[in-house]
Formats: structure tokens, C-alpha cells, sequence
């Protein structure tokens, strides 16, 4: 039993999460929230790719009001991500959001905060508080992992003493040193699920090789319940690189293998492009298959023998095979439709 | 002092590798090397970048003729990359190739092995071996760190026999927890160098994570002489990957730092452009330096402390300050080429 399974455990929308539930995806839109269709639009391709809960910003009541429109047209849950307005938060209640992003220590009057937090129980809806190296309070302001979980305290004692308990927590920095001391610290001082990222990581390229080293080390120390990878980019590249990072830890219970070959003097039809789309299709595929698509019929079957689908090339056509054994031939135009088709019944 | 210090060490071209030396970076180039245009062009746009060795395939005689001209033109050393046939490698010495990666247990006539060997030793070109889990000897053929040693033994002894010690080593696997097992035991069973890698990564953003947590690992228990990120894409992305992989695990001493906000309703310029172009000049740019390009005159200098240079945008203008002391005022367009030369002569 890690520490992640012995966090608290609470629902966020119709997923349990914490304890020993598994770990999360998420992302957040980039898209203006009051911009529905773009939002919904973005949103509804990240499901596909395997995010699990969409956090969007609430920079204003108009973004506020657009947000029963956001959650009626998806079917993961929504966080509002709300930053000292307090009235921003009890619209994005009333809006029915699945839960709340926000550090009740910005918000300076009392009454509100009490009210936030009230209709929060009253409706289930967990808050999770945001610790940022970057934003500590004035008087502890040197990003310490120290300070940090001070800062987070402070924030986590409003809810307390309200009796609120349905809390979710981060630390990030932009030093993975730093964020990883945070986690561990934190760990060892809450019960409460965390929430694990490396901020402002970057562009796709170098953020991915910065969070893929940064989450991966706070996972593999039996830490937190749902990650985000933040890039500079489309958001659907958050997804797959978390889906990656949690696979090479195997911390992903459906998980999907493609294996292809490199190509050789041997392959008489054109397998790159046929092999790139499958993969990228398996992207949005969430079931446990293992599929290749190789370049001839000598060493084809007999490489993909753990396969549970596979393509074997030859001139102008292929060899279709389940779990090493053929099973028919197709034309090399038909390999894309078919292999697709294969792939979702199974 | 860790299992890298302990390493043999010998020169490879200009440099010294293994032993205290730092972790060098390297990469291959995917053009053929024929094309003697297009290679050496690659060449010099990866020095730009920090690569620090280049590999290239010999895959007949017409390539392993081009070697000699490919080097005069180039300032990094050069890597003969050569399977099974050792009258390539003959040509590739005689070349004035660096360095050789060859397996010398796949070339069946021993008469050929002792001429190559000998020639490496007269000219001291050391040889790097690559043992790969995907192509293992058939009579050990599964894929386990145990075999892969076992068939690195098997190589190194016929180079060993021959009085031959400028041995370099790979282990490389595309499943992380075999190449960080093959790695630690080769770590704990030779005292040769060992070049570090995952092999068939993928795609830009999936190689980066696989390898950003794969090589990470290895790197973190001391063991790695020099790193290799393979990625499907423009080796470019490769090199700036391993810098990356480095820099967070500060096993670089040349380390350009970059800060920039994320901008907000007090900036007055186009910053975006300036913050991105400036982040990527620093990529080929090889000393210890922070830069910062900041959106306003309120917090620009005062986040920037740390900085060694920087920029604080205003209407139009921005101001130019170093160690956090405003030194000048300079218009907008003219940010980048003030910046470039500043950093030039940082």
C-alpha cells in the first residue's frame, strides 16, 4: 500500500478519486471559456485521447454563466478554476460544476468564504487549493517546500474549521527539485489527495522531458492521485504525454502496445503512413490490445507473436493475424478501415 | 564519486571520454551519408545545437569513401556506424574516422576481425559496442539484462584477446525496465564507459517522455558516459532533448537559463515573439547565462534579480537591465538584435 492509497477519498462528479481509485488524467482548455463551442469542441477531443476531468478558467461572471452550457454537452467532470472573486465562485456552483479550483486565503472576506464553503458541502463538490512556488504569501515568500506546505496550510485550516474535508491539493514549481521535495513533504502531512504537476514547464518538447522526469519521480515514490502535464501547446499533447508518462510506470490499467518494424529491402507497400495512423488512432483507443503492423510476411507473424492484431505486408495486400495466427488477406488500400475496424470490437 | 568516475577513460577525437569527463551529448545523422552536402550541413547544425559526437551509418562502400570528407568539414568527432561487413570498417579507418561501432562477434572471418583491430589500436580509435535486446545471439535469444551482458561478454572478449581496451558500451532496449537493468548490471560487471539510450523511443513527444524518465534513471545512479535521445524526428530535437535531460539534473555546467511571465493586461509590446525566439538563440548558445524577458517596467527588473540580462517592455520601448540594474532603453524592435548581442558577448 503506497501513500497514494491512503489518502482520503471523495467523488468528483461520477469518479471517486483518492484512495485507492486509479490515477487520473486531466488537462485544462486554453480555449475562453465563454467561448462555448470552442470549449465543448476542445474538451470533447480531449476525452478522446483518455483526459479524465477538464479544468477551465473563470475569468469573469460571462465565463461564470457559460458553465451548465460547458457541462450538459460533455461526460467528464468540470472544474472551475476561480482566482480572489468569491462571487465567481457561488455562480460556478450554481452552474453545477463538478468542482472548485481555489485558494480560500485570497479571498479576504469572511462571510463569502463561509458561504463558498457551505454550498460546497451542501452540493458535494471538493475544492481543490493551489500552492505556487512563484505566488507564495508576502511574509513567507521564499519557495521553500517548507513554505510551500505553510502556505498550503494556511489555506487548508479556512476549510477545517468549517468542517470541510473534500480537499485536493498541489504544489507545483518550475524546478522539478523543489515541486518533488513539496510532494514528499506534503505527503508525509496531509491525508488529502494530491494533485501533481511541474508548472510553467515549457514548450512541448522540453516541458515533456521536464514532467516526464518530474511526475514520474513523485509517482514512482507512491505520490498522487491525478497528474497534469502542462505544455505550451494543444492541450490534446498534455494528454498523450501523461497517458505515456503513466504507462512506462505502468500505473495504466488499459493500455495499448503498438509494435511496428522499421521497414527493410523486403517491404513491397508503403507501411510508414499505415503504421503512424494506427498508432495515433490507438491514441484514442482505451482498452487493453496489443497491435503491429509489419513490413513482410517472413518475419511479420512470427515477430508479433504477443500481438493480439496484427499486419503482415505483402505486394499489394497483407495478412491479417489475431494473437500470431493469420486469418485472412486484405487489400493494402482496405489494412486502415479494417485494422480500425478490428481494433473497436475487440 | 560515482560508477561513472570509475570508468576506463581514452580520447575520442579531441576529447577525453569515461572516467570524470562530463556526460557527452550525441546524435545521428538520417541523411545518407553519401550526400556529403547534406551530411556535413546536418553536422554543423547539431554543433550549433551542443551535440558533442556524431554517428553516421556506413552501409557501403560509397558511404565509407565520403567519411574523410564529411570529417575535414566538421569540428565534433565522427562515429563510423557499421554492421557485418569489416571491409567497410578497413575503408572507414583509413578514412580518419574518431571512432567505430561495430560488433565484432558478427563478423564471421577472425582473420578480418584482428586486421580491424589492430588498425583501431595502431591509429587509437577506440570501438564502441552496441548490444541491442531486440537482436540478441539466437541461442540466448530473450530479452533479459542478464543475456544482454551476456552477449556484451561475448563481443568484449574478442577485442580483450586482442589486447584491445578503448571499449565503449551500449545496452539498449525500447522497454525502459530492461535498459536500466542491463545498464546497472553492465555498470557493476565492466569498467568500460557506457553510452546511454533507449532505442525505438518514437515520436517526438512520446520519445521525449520514454527517455526523459528512461535515461533520468540511469543517469541519477551515477552510471553514463554519454547520452543519445532517439527520436523520430530531425536530430535536432535530439540534442535539444538530452541538454534538457541534463540541465535537470544539473549534470551540465554550461547551463543557459531563460525566464519569461506569462504576460498580462500591464504588457504593452508583443512579447510572445520576443520570449520565444530568444529562448531558442539560447539553445545554441553554450555558456552559464539567465536571460529574462519580462512584459512590464512593475515587476520585470524586480522578478529578474537573478538574472544576468534582461529586457522590461514598455509602450514601444523596453528597458535593458543586467543583474537586475536597468543599464539603458532600447524600442521594441530592436529587443532581439540588442539581446542576441548582449548575449553574444555575455
Amino acid at each position: 500500500m503506497t501513500t497514494r492509497d491512503k489518502t482520503n477519498s471523495f467523488s468528483v462528479g461520477n469518479l471517486t478519486y483518492g484512495g485507492n481509485s486509479h490515477i487520473y488524467i486531466q488537462s485544462m482548455c486554453n480555449t475562453p471559456t465563454k467561448d462555448v463551442k470552442a470549449t465543448v469542441s476542445q474538451i470533447l477531443k480531449l476525452e478522446k485521447y483518455g483526459c479524465e476531468i477538464i479544468r477551465v478558467a473563470v475569468l469573469d461572471q460571462k465565463d461564470a454563466s457559460c458553465l451548465a452550457q460547458i457541462k450538459k454537452q460533455i461526460h467528464i467532470p468540470l472544474v472551475a478554476d476561480i482566482h480572489f472573486d468569491p462571487n465567481l465562485a457561488l455562480i460556478a456552483i450554481e452552474q453545477g460544476i463538478d468542482k472548485l479550483r481555489l485558494n480560500p486565503g485570497n479571498i479576504t472576506d469572511p462571510v463569502k468564504i463561509k458561504e463558498i464553503v457551505l454550498k460546497c458541502k451542501e452540493k458535494k463538490i471538493p475544492i481543490r487549493i493551489g500552492v505556487n512556488a512563484g505566488s507564495l504569501p508576502k511574509d513567507i515568500s521564499a519557495p521553500t517546500a517548507e513554505h510551500m506546505i505553510e502556505a498550503a496550510k494556511r489555506h487548508i485550516r479556512i476549510l477545517e474549521e468549517l468542517q470541510f474535508h473534500d480537499i485536493s491539493l498541489s504544489l507545483k514549481a518550475s524546478n522539478i527539485d523543489l515541486t518533488i521535495q513539496a510532494y514528499k513533504l506534503a505527503a508525509n502531512t496531509f491525508s488529502y489527495p494530491l494533485h501533481i504537476g511541474i508548472t510553467e514547464a515549457g514548450t512541448m518538447l522540453k516541458g515533456a522531458i521536464k514532467s516526464g522526469i518530474g511526475i514520474s519521480r513523485i509517482l514512482e515514490m507512491g505520490i498522487g492521485n491525478t497528474i497534469r502535464v502542462s505544455l505550451t501547446d494543444d492541450p490534446v499533447y498534455e494528454v498523450i504525454a501523461a497517458k505515456e508518462i503513466l504507462k512506462n510506470l505502468h500505473l495504466m490499467s488499459e493500455e495499448t502496445t503498438f509494435t511496428s518494424c522499421p521497414t527493410c529491402g523486403r517491404t513491397q507497400y508503403d507501411m510508414i503512413p499505415i503504421a503512424k495512423e494506427i498508432e495515433s488512432y490507438l491514441d484514442t483507443v482505451h482498452k487493453k490490445i496489443h497491435v503491429a503492423v509489419m513490413g513482410c510476411a517472413v518475419n511479420g507473424p512470427g515477430e508479433a507473436k504477443e500481438a493480439d492484431l496484427g499486419v503482415a505486408g505483402g505486394k499489394g495486400e497483407a495478412l491479417l493475424f489475431k494473437k500470431g495466427v493469420v486469418v485472412g488477406k486484405i487489400k493494402a488500400e482496405e489494412i486502415i478501415p479494417v485494422l480500425k475496424k478490428e481494433i473497436d470490437e475487440f
